[in-house]
């Protein structure tokens, strides 16, 4: 297929743009930028504070972008503000920066039963598709966050990479070392020639499932309230970030 | 991948019941359903009416379902009208049952100039999404069904499918009878071993794309009016659909 762009090419180039060193905590992330209407701002943040004390954030770093403000080649329109958030592809960004050669596979939706992940009940996968799919499926009202942030059962947002089984030492050092830094986004990791949460994986591979980094989004949405997200929009440095307990 | 059902199944399986024999015009197509408000009906119906004149759904034939009736399993709750609609899979099945070995390859948005298709602008494949593909691009708003019908330029909803070039003939000869019998829904078909509408084909392959069922529904929708519609939902006799003009 010739003129178009699958969401992989995408996913490949911002992969390599990743500089972020958990263990130095600093460097690039690949964030996804949301619009809201500024006038249900404090809402949105407190929804997202939410999501992320549920574990249903990739990190609790945000950056705030008022309005009149730039972010990478986008402005903030007046009456709007702009919350940059980590996406999930820096785990794959960290991982193959650390010499893994890792394959993000695709985005979906899990089913969580109190607190344990059961099963990817619909996916759709990167190399296929020309549009970010937690983005589809977001919009497909698939997902019942709110329900799992009450009751640790519901549908949320997720993704899953391979990764030969030799990695897998150096695979969970590095994940080791983003969950200390603040990226405890980690849903899942599988045996080597496993299934993971109902899906198979490749022969000597092992999965890695990871919580989408629009579940608070997809919170926000379910709640009634206009937000814009725009997927892989940016890289930013961590340490333009601050923690979303220390956002007013 | 083990728990999940791709798209591709279902529309196998479907293309497997269909009957329609477009000489005789009899037999079973696949539909899809929509449901819509009763008060929005009439509107409605001259939306669909409009885009079925301006050569953008995949057959003039509907069956009205009023509130209280069943189609399938499916009962139209009060205050509701169900709209029975061709779906392209159709084409597929016919194909499929005059010996063509068809592969039904993506779902799509396609650019048209003046009346003319220029290409692909997104697409995602059906052996790799549990989501139907047009219910997708729909939803995320891609289509300008309205401005197509205004002006002749837009963006509409269609997918391609593959077949050999050696049963070009063959081919050739079905797709004739389908437009004879109202099925007016090809948008191209390619010449062996070349691209169409921007998409690679596969070696000694050619590709045929066809206008998208739901079309229609993107113009309803884009008018603002509340629809839901339910792909590759039934199958449903041709005897039992009418030409949308002598619908009241």
């Amino acid at each position: 297929m010739t003129d178009i762009t699958f969401i992989i090419s995408r996913i490949e180039s911002m992969m390599y743009e990743v500089t972020f060193d958990p263990v130095q905590r600093k460097g690039k992330i690949i964030a996804n930028i949301s619009i809201v209407d500024e006038a249900d701002f404090k809402k949105v943040l407190n929804l997202i504070r939410q999501a992320v004390h549920s574990g249903l954030s990739v990190s609790p770093y945000i950056k705030i972008i008022r309005s009149g403000e730039k972010i990478g080649n986008l402005k903030i329109e007046k009456g709007k503000t702009g919350i940059a958030t980590a996406c999930s592809i820096t785990i794959d960004g960290v991982l193959l920066k650390s010499g893994v050669p890792v394959k993000p596979k695709f985005g979906g939706v899990v089913e969580i039963h109190d607190g344990s992940p059961l099963r990817f009940t619909d996916i759709l996968t990167y190399e296929s598709t020309t549009i970010d799919p937690l983005d589809v499926l977001m919009s497909q009202e698939l997902t019942s966050v709110t329900e799992m942030v009450n009751t640790g059962s519901g549908k949320i947002l997720a993704n899953l990479r391979e990764a030969p089984m030799a990695a897998r030492d150096r695979i969970e050092q590095v994940l080791d070392s983003l969950v200390e830094a603040g990226f405890s986004c980690i849903l899942e990791v599988g045996e080597p020639n496993s299934d993971i949460l109902g899906i198979q994986v490749g022969r000597d591979k092992l999965g890695i499932a990871v919580i989408g980094g629009t579940n608070p989004m997809a919170l926000v949405q379910e709640h009634g309230i206009d937000i814009n997200t725009q997927e892989m929009s940016i890289l930013l440095d961590i340490g333009e970030m601050t923690h979303i307990d220390e956002v007013k």
